[in-house]
């Protein structure tokens, strides 16, 4: 059997099991998901073991050592993972609930009810918790799902899968209900992401280039974002003090995440007021400004900012800064350089603040709060898969209710159309 | 300027446009629409003089007379267009309408807001009416949309854009709101589906190869059916007259749309019963039955059906029939040959109902009705841009609301991330 001929069998066994799983009651998943937490922390010695084959082969490649964290397992790590699939077995179930219904004059009643999507492929870069989190997420909704992991953490994929399968015997669930795709070939991929008349959805996670590399080769619909460059906007009727919270919290809580602040806007007229303090408190903690001109003018050691830099999500501690002329500049800017991510206003203007979350093409917009909230943790969701910047389908973060879909459900009493 | 250019320079005049017409209120866009039906009937006599001119090419170019009909326009057709757009005016807006929102331990509000998509790209087969159609929908959404129709069809989908354009420009609604690509290069519509930058959905609607097409060429999200192959599955505890009455109704009364009966399944039980009645009935009507051996153990004029059979769309007075063994057979029968649009099962009992409903995998499931009512008329949706069999974003009958993504907006007094 070739590489496409596997990724046809897998997806079919997938499909397969999906028809089954769909209709699962969440009591019986629920049973499940308690019985693949335990079996992490039960097959932990074997996922660290394997963990440990990985880290070896990581160093011998010479990776750099925030890629060897992020693979880095420990006692700790699966305790996480083990909790965070109570978590998911303890949220609502999105399946079988009634998005709406209504009566027709003819007497026909319509149910558009939440179903599962069928199968999602999952195609992600090195941590090995993504692999538990994604199989928690897509069998509480229902669905098949089909991983493709890192091949640097292919021992450590490998091994918690093998653990979470024998939760899924133990109550019978079809084997094709989860699987994972444990050849390193790269070739599997690009197979895996043709079959679109076997794989309903797929959802790249790791940096820009897998995923352009994904949306570029794929046949199947992708939900994805590139990248967050997020902004924050401090409006000339800012509070000053509000905003120099919100853009310290937004760059430097957690510098290296999507929904870090990586571009400042600010008015002209608030900038001699605002910008001294702020940069000089940029400046301590290590932050590289890139301005404009004006920027510059206030803070001469501030570098000057090219079009590029504006367009960069750094992922680290490097800022990039621009004074606008208007509310309307400042819409404009975000709108054309950033990435439709996240993006705040610091205004007491009511006004103001209406337009901005009206016109900035962003999933998630905000008013005197930081970007950093763009989390479906945060966002109360109680669990994540992933963040859109896409329009359709999904958009944001997502979690449960954005692995299902609807169908529409006809009661009738022999009606026949006329 | 080469084609790619200027397909470049429509989509960033659409989405330019876009952002102002995102939000422009109910009320202005329903004054715009009133202007645009008015003026599709002011515009008349120049409207009928390019269909004159399609039409002399068509039949020279020996078009066949269905293709023709279809193409057609006179002035019953041109007044349906413009009642359609008073139509589509008194339809509630769905922009800004709140779909959930919700606060946070930490004071945070956050609102699930519903918004324009932005820019929609409609590529299209003959009927000019879907000119009109979709510039109503597109723009009562809020959104720019860029129509490439049939060249077959160019003066007169020409003649109308105008004629709209007119009230457009009265309002003063940015020229790229609307937008007609009007060379008949086929290469204008690989360069469009290629702008995953500029456009954010494409809905192509006409025949499968059409699809299939854009499918294949595009790097933006599509939303589409291929087909309908839609079944009527009679189970042995159905009322046999209102399982007669469906059927003939879903086959004859017009078979040559997408939500026509391709297929009938019978249980075994009832063959004997049932068939040889509904039999006679379609050969009456003309139609030519292919069925499984069983089927032709009860009507020996019927032609043995193939595997392919179960597999086409016949848009016509054919029918494949085939007796089943179980309720579990005609379900995997319908997922595996179907298309996933339009089922029904005739049943008196609940409890096969309910299985048939929750696992056949299609847009609209049906019990004891005619699959002929999936349209998004008939539902109540008030107009219809399309019919999905994807799975994502939108399934079933679309209309305003499936032309809508949302946003979060998220209202903070200052809070940061801990």
């Amino acid at each position: 059997m070739n590489i496409k001929e596997e990724m046809i069998k897998i997806a079919r066994q997938a499909r397969s099991a999906s028809r089954l799983i769909a209709n699962l009651s969440a009591a019986e998943k629920n049973a499940v998901l308690k019985d693949m937490a335990k079996a992490l922390v039960i097959s932990q010695a074997a996922i660290l073991k394997a963990n440990v084959l990985d880290l070896k082969n990581a160093r011998k490649a010479g990776l750099k050592s925030s890629f060897v964290e992020r693979l880095t397992l420990d006692k700790q790590r699966i305790r996480e993972m083990s909790d965070s699939l109570l978590q998911v077995a303890k949220l609502s179930d999105p399946i079988g609930t009634v998005i709406k219904s209504w009566k027709l004059k003819n007497g026909l009643l319509i149910r558009k009810e939440r179903c599962a999507i069928g199968v999602i492929a999952i195609i992600y870069e090195s941590r090995p918790n993504v692999t538990s989190d994604c199989i928690g997420l897509c069998f509480k909704s229902g669905n098949s799902v089909i991983l493709r992991g890192g091949s640097e953490s292919i021992n450590s994929n490998l091994a918690i899968y093998k653990a979470l399968n024998k939760a899924l015997a133990k109550h019978n669930i079809p084997h094709g209900a989860v699987s994972l795709v444990a050849t390193s070939d790269r070739k599997a991929v690009d197979a895996l992401l043709k079959l679109n008349d076997h794989i309903d959805l797929v959802i790249p996670r790791g940096g820009e280039g897998l995923i352009r590399h994904v949306v570029e080769a794929s046949r199947i619909p992708v939900i994805k974002h590139y990248k967050g460059i997020c902004h924050v906007y401090v409006d000339d009727e800012a509070d000053l003090n509000m905003a120099d919270d919100i853009c310290i919290n937004a760059k430097l809580q957690r510098p290296g995440v999507c929904n870090a602040m990586e571009s400042m806007l600010v008015h002209r007229l608030a900038a001699a007021r605002f910008l001294p303090g702020i940069l000089k408190k940029f400046r301590d903690a290590g932050v590289e400004v890139r301005g404009c001109a004006l920027t510059k003018k206030i803070a001469k050691w501030v570098k000057l900012a090219t079009e590029k830099d504006y367009r960069t999500e750094y992922l680290d501690l490097i800022l990039s800064v621009k004074v606008v002329d208007s509310l309307e500049q400042a819409i404009e800017h975000i709108n054309n350089y950033g990435s439709h991510h996240s993006d705040s206003i610091v205004t007491d203007n009511q006004e103001n603040a209406r337009r901005f979350l009206k016109s900035v093409d962003s999933a998630c917009v905000y008013r005197n709060a930081s970007t950093r909230f763009t989390d479906g943790f945060q966002f109360g969701m109680g669990a994540e898969i992933g963040i859109s910047t896409d329009k359709l389908h999904a958009r944001g973060p997502m979690a449960l209710e954005e692995l299902t879909t609807y169908k529409y459900m006809v009661f009738g009493s022999g009606q026949v159309r006329r």
